[in-house]
């Protein structure tokens, strides 16, 4: 199976680790043996977390336009309602679904936004995108691959601003720089060989100091102090 | 403590990763550190997932067979019912008993066969047998057994059949093949030296090709896709 | 951020790995990158585990008698509510939390102190006291210390009595010994650069015998078998 899938990821954080700004979205193209991206777009987004549930809606364009690309199989969201198919969610299923009433409204009201997109896939290529969330090893790597973008558009916005910002990374995962490219590699258990990377194509890392840190106040999370170079 | 415990592990999956059919039993003796197997029993199963509730009763058969050649000081059943003795296990403390009233149905169906075996092994042996479950780490030894020794019981079917398959693995865990063993070696934090092994007799493993895959549809799991030499 | 923070940990078990008694509390004080304690202080226990919830206040106690010593910008306790701060925790609010009926009693019955002892901190040092809990990196750094101390405390007490035990460590960690420190590593996913350690200052570690083993009854633990030297 040919896995196209979307997330976002990284979250600007305050002086007490408090998440302020989402950072960055990515669609990717995930194949066997499933454990990193062949293709990924990638978009900022820095937008207040607490309007954070709204991004689905641009994971779905960026797994739309990944489609004009590359050939995929079935399209995973990052949504949690038992891989049902967008398509055929209806607002009567998703009041019988296992979500919080809170996460409910927030889903029913981009859910017409979201059907919209999934019916244009299904015509112009006959995929099915599905609500899998958590469980899906794609979305994941899109988190990671969004987390190594973040990373880099943080660094943009700390040269050109000439100001250090604390960069919250996605669950359980660590950073590695290699030679042009940041990857972020699983810590999960069963995950040790899952990453996703992006490319500096600007030499942006070599702008700013990175420093990792733990998140003291949410185990498993670890943050980035980027500050720029003199 | 030396502990006799039983599990049932490994799915066939179909071409979109759905677990299809269940493939093996095994019970396993475990002595102190409780890092692997002393002794092993096992059997195919290859019955459809639905019905996959009735393998405990299979599960603490195998836990008595294996009773006849080795001593033990108590017997743990892949139950999570938090150590109660199945023999004091009544359908009034079941109707307390944090589960799903779709396993409490499960369990009162096969509770008159599951004390009955229980009544066997207390008056055979002195021994209690625990619905421990999930908590023990005798329980995860025997699936990662079972997981290992259907390894071997798919290949045989492989090179029977002439017809590829795809093998979902126990949960959290990857597989070493080192001479005539192969070990599915557990990948969860603090398991790292916790594994289960079987052994290939008849060299079948030099009859098939075997390569791992994440299950991109169940996160923490991975599949082996194993095909007939030429 | 610098902060103190303090847990109780490690409990004695008997044969059948049933928890008896708790062995000591520490607090810690942690600065970035949040691995590991700059400054502690250890005490033992050795209380009933029934009644193991009382440990709280020691705990408390501990930072206060800590930050007499030591600088800090934030204290944080082992109660999992939320970061709310102890001292704006009134019943109400307390009757909203997320928790069992059988914790918010005990809470309540130890929240005048509690709320003593963090207005006490209040005045003497400007700092707040919250109920973090199981998100604080410096709880389990506090956790995976007074770990380390109990393994110590359980030494004196096997080479005294002349009589071997049964000692529980925190979840999901291993002890390594260098020199005259015995530090518990995290095994968990994520947390693999955080540990606690306790300096052996009087050589008990040489005058026992200690053996690592899982803990077959709960998975992720694992116990230390301590025996006196002939």
């Amino acid at each position: 199976m040919r896995i196209v899938s979307a997330d976002s990821a990284a979250a600007i954080l305050d002086e007490k680790f408090t998440p302020m700004f989402l950072v960055a979205s990515a669609s990717v193209l995930v194949n066997p043996p499933y454990r990193e991206a062949c293709a990924r777009l990638a978009a900022p987004i820095f937008k207040e977390v607490a309007n954070g549930y709204e991004v689905i809606v641009q994971e779905a364009l960026l797994c739309r336009d990944l489609l004009d690309r590359v050939k995929a199989d079935v399209v995973h969201l990052d949504m949690s309602l038992g891989s049902v198919s967008i398509q055929e969610l209806s607002p009567v299923e998703l009041s019988n679904a296992r979500v919080s009433s809170r996460v409910r409204q927030h889903i029913l009201k981009l859910l017409p936004t979201l059907r919209k997109i999934a019916g244009d896939i299904k015509r112009a290529h006959g995929l099915e995108v599905l609500a899998i969330g958590k469980e899906s090893v794609p979305v994941r790597i899109a988190e990671l691959t969004a987390g190594a973008e973040a990373v880099l558009f943080a660094c943009v916005k700390v040269a050109q601003e000439k100001k250090s910002l604390l960069l919250g990374l996605p669950s359980t995962c660590q950073p590695k720089i290699a030679g042009n490219k940041i990857c972020l590699h699983s810590l999960l258990a069963a995950e040790h060989d899952v990453h996703g990377c992006a490319e500096d194509a600007t030499g942006i890392l070599n702008k700013v100091n990175i420093v990792e840190t733990l998140n003291p106040c949410a185990r498993g999370f670890r943050a980035l102090k980027i500050k720029p170079l003199s």
